[in-house]
């Protein structure tokens, strides 16, 4: 796991540079939603939806060069929803990654306006590189993006998702709410970076495929993480599920099934990656990093 | 003004349902969601930025169905911003056009995600329009709208907005809130349509011109008549500026000398018209009823 580690350390080096292309500086006029903007933007995140752009893009062939506005528009509309999830009308969390959440640093009406800002700024960065070289692939790319993001992907989730707390919830809206509001986008994100790259609808609808499985296992393990880990670990506070009246995996199947699910959910994914060649390892070491971490 | 009444009745029972093809029923899971964006984008508003994108597209030779998706996706993006706007963490409105504002019925959260949940369908209506013809025509038409909405249009305009609340703001920072909060969208609505019907650079050029002078002259007219009118009139609350301590062109230039700066920005405007010919008649119209009513 420690090579991975160093390519994953590379991946958001190389990322973060480009983020830094993509949006404006502090400086710029009016200072504060940028400083907003970027605050949570720059906030140390894993990448992993970005990264998986990339890597997509690049397994299948693909420069990485072009996947990278759309690597940047996943990572800001990732952000977006971050801010506006942590609102006090959301889920009123006072910190994320391990510092405060936005509106606590400033203020909500700017957290609102950051979280549109970044929105905003992916749909521009996509629109910009569309026109530069308007053809099937830019606007295919930008168009999976969009999906998973929207009405039919992770703001659905969301909305479900605040409208149960404190509801009964069964296994098929939880899974709703997993499928759309996590796994959407990183289903999007390998999605657009196979599409980006010239890949075979084929091969596309696999990608597309590992990537709702990767998603739901991933957000189990966070359920698993939220009772089991502690706040030092996971950068944010734990039992914040409990705290909000989610239920989660765990309360319906208890901690051993979620795991098994997720595993099971893991080990297809990872076939898919077998499946593909050795263009996919990174990928398929991703995803075992991804869904069967412990902390 | 009958004749212009009647066109522009046309064209918001047109523009009407067509946005009824671009948004999901109520009907569709999570049925909350649907209901929450569908009140406030079917409440009733003059449809000004749709009507200016196909009225533009036909005026430079274009077909107005080409443009269809995009004028769909501008009026969505101005109701999100109007629904983000009257926020309690912004300016705090309870009524909008005469109805309850979309939080007051939906509560905070749903209206943050309704808002959300345009814009984002806004982005997605736009993407499949693109990928269905990926063009300049089609990818250009979405540069202009993303970039009239976002971090350096509408959104910066509403930021300095929000952050000159009950600050001494001078001219120039008044101007950069009009430009950029309201006549960034008609500017864009404009040159999209100008774009997608084919025109030349210099004609969309023109276009856009036109847009911000517009844009402007109607943001003074409205900061006018939100002293001088009447609730009933304007279908939203009077001395709102007052209200939410925003100093207006009125406090500035006081009612008269505000009149003339519309004034002159509107004859501005119908010249351009007047230049580019009778294909632009509706729109210099337009132009006139918008930039000198009186209610």
């Amino acid at each position: 796991m420690t090579e991975l580690k160093e390519q994953m350390n590379q991946w958001i080096a190389y990322i973060e540079a480009k983020l830094e292309d993509f949006i404006p500086k502090q400086e710029q006029f009016p200072p504060i939603i940028f400083e907003a903007m970027r605050y949570s933007l720059f906030a140390g995140g894993k990448r992993l939806r970005p990264m998986m752009v990339l890597a997509a893009c690049e397994a299948v062939g693909g420069d990485r060069e072009e996947g990278v506005p759309f690597a940047c528009a996943m990572e800001m509309i990732h952000t977006y929803s971050l801010i506006h999830d942590d609102l006090p009308a959301m889920d009123n969390d006072d910190y994320r990654r391990g510092r405060l959440t936005n509106h606590k640093v400033f203020g909500e009406d700017m957290a609102i306006l950051a979280g549109d800002g970044l929105l905003h700024n992916a749909m521009e960065i996509m629109a910009d590189a569309c026109c530069l070289n308007p053809c099937q692939k830019t606007t295919g790319a930008m168009q999976a993006i969009a999906h998973g993001a929207g009405i039919h992907g992770m703001l659905v989730g969301q909305v479900v998702d605040v409208f149960y707390e404190g509801k009964t919830l069964d296994g098929k809206t939880l899974d709703f709410i997993h499928i759309n509001k996590t796994a959407a986008m990183i289903c999007a994100a390998l999605k657009a970076g196979a599409i980006l790259g010239g890949a075979t609808e084929t091969v596309i609808g696999k990608f597309a495929l590992a990537g709702e499985k990767i998603g739901v296992a991933f957000q189990i393990l966070d359920d698993i993480l939220d009772v089991t880990s502690t706040m030092e670990e996971l950068g944010k506070p734990i039992h914040s599920d409990e705290k909000n009246e989610k239920k989660t995996y765990v309360d319906l199947y208890g901690i051993e099934k979620s795991r098994e699910i997720a595993c099971k959910l893991s080990d297809e994914a990872m076939a898919i990656w077998l499946e593909l060649g050795e263009s996919c390892d990174f990928l398929r070491d991703l995803t075992e990093y991804l869904t069967k971490r412990t902390y």
